[in-house]
């Protein structure tokens, strides 16, 4: 009976370089017998290429994809109180495709894979729409997760920085509640998800940022510094390669005391 | 010129799971002349051997390995304020082991590794130390970090549970100072290096806890729940883990709601 449930991969690939994938997760790779993916639209090309590239050096050109249209998001209430209601009701949406291709598209006993940047873990839904979709109980399946190298961690490798500083915390916030937890003695903070560069708010602080934008990736760009000498750097890069390539996805550190000065 | 300068790798080699390595801690292993090893004492046997398991399959068994006597660490303070001095004075104390190994065992021009469980920087020391022996002077070397998956990417990822919830953050911290950063509507917890079980201390506050131990590797051990209920039956299975094992490595994130009440 077990061979005849439906079995999904929710497989971390990494920020952007292919190497960031592991061992577990090319294995995981090469177990699916489909692979699923929800269309981003025309902006990040680039990163559909790149899933593309790392199915054809793992798996081989011939594996069977799927592709879904993803549903429409409302942004407008990004910045608003509205947003988890607005992020809520996508997940929905997201959920009733998922199910359906998860019942269209796997046979019982065969498996499938969802691919997901950085680590399944961080600022990414594919585990609450799965568990979702249990919970509605028309299809059944068993699903595993294969972490993945977040941008977090590909940042601070690339800036050989440590997250936190000796007995300390790290806090990991969206770039819209940056406002509520700066960076103090006590702890350290990485914003991501943040269109609006919040740091810009920041001058005048003693702060210090690690930046970086498309990591891993050959379009990678790093900049750190005081932010008062920084930040106008950080915009007017960011902008350009916004132009450039259509979107832009960046991380940073924000600390009190640069590294040097710690010990 | 260049080719004479001696090259270092601080290489993450995830939190237990051989194949938590990234292709490219593979491809850095390789290239290595030499591993260093700081000894750990006898309490640790078991990641010793995963270690050399690694080097074993992706290097060979006569790469060539260089230990060295770890220095003495005073944990009589890592409870109270004496914690960050007591670190960074062993952070000294390790720099110079370090130092003297790149000095003495790592010709110029070559290459040597230092492999750090999970991820490089997330509370371990080797960035840190290797930025202390650059700012002496005494012995001029190059480094790169290539990050690992975390015992918090791995954790997460057993549980099948999302760091945070949407459009929250999530606060990562030692266990010394859970006290003062509580869960709550705003976030959740992470807490690392908790040697005091500091989650008891929470009965009552209607928080769930996703605890693990030893993630990734055969011992592994996961719980989860209300704190109220399942709370006795981790620091149960802790000590017997603990007396069986000689050491333990335990991870464990905090959370208001569970994930099924969330939407």
């Amino acid at each position: 009976m077990s061979s005849e449930i439906r079995h999904l991969l929710v497989i971390g690939i990494g920020a952007g370089d292919p190497d960031h994938l592991t061992l577990a997760a090319v294995k995981a790779l090469r177990r699916a017998d489909v692979f699923f993916v929800l269309g981003k639209g025309s902006e990040k090309d680039s990163l559909t290429r790149l899933r593309r590239d790392i199915l054809d050096e793992h798996v081989g050109t011939g594996c069977r994809v799927v592709e879904a249209d993803d549903p429409w998001r409302d942004r407008s209430q990004d910045a608003f109180a509205g947003y988890a209601d607005a992020v809520h009701d996508w997940r929905r949406r997201r959920a009733d495709v998922c199910e359906q291709l998860i019942r269209d598209e796997l046979a019982p006993g065969r498996c499938g894979a969802f691919l997901v940047w950085g680590d399944p873990s961080l600022y990414d839904s594919t585990i609450a729409i799965l568990e979702d979709i249990r919970r509605r109980e028309q299809v059944a399946f068993e699903y595993e997760v294969i972490p993945g190298i977040s941008s977090v961690s590909a940042l601070a490798a690339r800036h050989r920085i440590n997250l936190n500083r000796v007995g300390r915390s790290v806090h990991i916030t969206p770039g819209r509640r940056l406002s509520e937890s700066l960076p103090n003695d006590d702890g350290d903070i990485v914003v991501m998800l943040d269109a609006h560069e919040s740091f810009r708010h920041l001058a005048g602080s003693g702060i210090w940022i690690y930046w970086g934008a498309y990591i891993g990736t050959p379009d990678e760009i790093l900049v750190s510094g005081p932010l008062d000498e920084v930040s106008d750097r950080i915009r007017r890069v960011r902008a350009e390669a916004r132009a450039e390539h259509g979107w832009i996805m960046d991380t940073y550190l924000l600390r009190l005391h640069p590294d040097g000065a710690e010990g």
